[in-house]
């Protein structure tokens, strides 16, 4: 497989940055294109993949991985949109009678629900039912409304991880909608990095697995997918216009701990990995809440 | 009633800018602290109410209120959060048998489902279920997590209207979570302006009013919502970081037009008014979206 270019946000020191990961470490593209392009987001806005990767092109890592603290890639997206049920054994766990969605769930992450690669998830004192979803997450690079399926991909920048972490009995705390379970500060990730998007192969029938201290809990492949990644670009842009560095965490595989019998909720010190062909592999571990 | 100062963002010819609005028009503050606060919203983060009323007060209108266009207040939050069923009356009319939640629903909406005050809300070709919610709407001041009920009222800045507008088809559109009826492009309105919030008086037990066409469709008192203010403020950040500029739509009382046997939707030329004791009337007229 192709090695792809990842781009990362990332703190050094008390410098927030980004920077292309490469053997060895971390070119640092902030200091580079400081007054051009000051964040990973301008970049994406830009559409700057590619003038950015020529110009590194024979440089050598500033630092070593160790140096740096993964931040999420895009810290300020205008909007952060997360498809529900998307994978029809997942959808049978429901166990409730209904045929298969017609439309996706949709529903919205605050960014600062999310943290960065190896930088801990937190479980909150208000509940212990910390639950990991595994997702394939979008970046739009070209603004839309009412995109059309055949063009839908060519909206899309780039790609990352998303580990949708979820407080499962905050949840159902309400009548409707998962916003409060789902936006817990630091409780889901993002990352590690973004892979500029150039060719539908990257997201047509890749695997998608996450594990928990290293066991397989979740592994599909995206040809399975209840709704392709060209018809959730074309079903959320029906009712909003879609922006450069609008983010979409695009739905989950089944295996997530809630449907397990008794339920098997993440507990500090838990290691989870999502990982996905040709993007990466973003590791979160377990920490309570310091209060 | 005292007459508290109204500050609204606005566009005047091809310049975002923000004002205090007074008899007779509007003294541009945008152009007197661009280099301090910029909008609107650095003036929020600031807590400079008060020193830009200072600096203001003996000056005359900069132009007519005929000049400007109203812009909703804040363009860009960090976080919308709507608050469903939130007056007794309103949630029987759900004739659903369920008992009152005793946890507030809660939504995210997208600044740009919203426009400014006298500018038309937008009825799209996907769906003719137009229909209004009217809503006191805060602005925090101060940050904070696990804000106590105590102390709530402290983390609020200003005061503004929501006129919550929703395709209520699409609200129903998947099986949970209402993110699609109420995120359509420039569906609802927030405005006109915002008001400093300075005392309890001014929350307490106002009325708030909606009409259409004149007539009065929804009208109740603050005093009788199922979740006060302080509640509100209370259970939201339990689970997430208040931080200054935030914006939180109430919930709306009984009376929307889906509740009328048959619907009465909104329809192009129809003009809705949201209108509190001492924050304001928001006022919009429907439009049918040019394609």
């Amino acid at each position: 497989m192709k090695n792809h270019p990842k781009f990362a946000s990332f703190t050094t020191g008390q410098r927030q940055a980004y920077g292309l990961i490469i053997d060895g470490g971390v070119i640092d593209l902030a200091a580079r294109f400081a007054t051009r392009y000051p964040t990973l987001m301008d970049v994406v806005v830009a559409n700057a993949f590619n003038e950015v990767l020529e110009t590194s092109a024979d440089l050598k890592p500033d630092f070593p991985l160790s140096a740096i603290t993964f931040d999420i890639p895009l810290a300020n997206p205008e909007k952060l949109i997360c498809v529900g049920v998307n994978f029809p054994d997942r959808n049978e766990e429901y166990k409730d009678g209904q045929a298969a969605p017609t439309n996706p769930s949709l529903f919205i992450r605050f960014p600062r629900s999310f943290t960065g690669h190896d930088r801990p998830l937190i479980r909150p004192p208000e509940s212990h039912q910390l639950d990991y979803e595994g997702e394939i997450t979008i970046v739009i690079g070209k603004a839309g409304r009412r995109i059309a399926e055949a063009e839908a991909l060519s909206h899309i920048a780039a790609l990352t991880l998303c580990n949708e972490g979820t407080l499962r009995d905050w949840v159902r705390h309400a009548k409707f909608n998962v916003t409060q379970g789902k936006n817990f500060d630091a409780s889901g990730s993002i990352g590690p990095w973004l892979v500029p998007f150039t060719d539908e192969s990257q997201l047509a029938d890749i695997r998608l697995e996450t594990r928990v201290n290293g066991e397989v809990r979740q592994s599909d492949r995206t040809s399975r997918m209840i709704f392709s990644f060209r018809k959730i670009i074309n079903y959320i842009s029906t009712f909003t216009t879609l922006v450069p560095g609008d983010v979409i965490v695009c739905g989950t595989p089944t295996g997530a701990g809630a449907r397990f019998d008794p339920p098997i909720w993440l507990k500090p010190g838990d290691v989870v990995e999502v990982e996905a062909e040709g993007i990466g592999l973003l590791r979160n571990t377990i920490a309570d809440e310091v209060l």
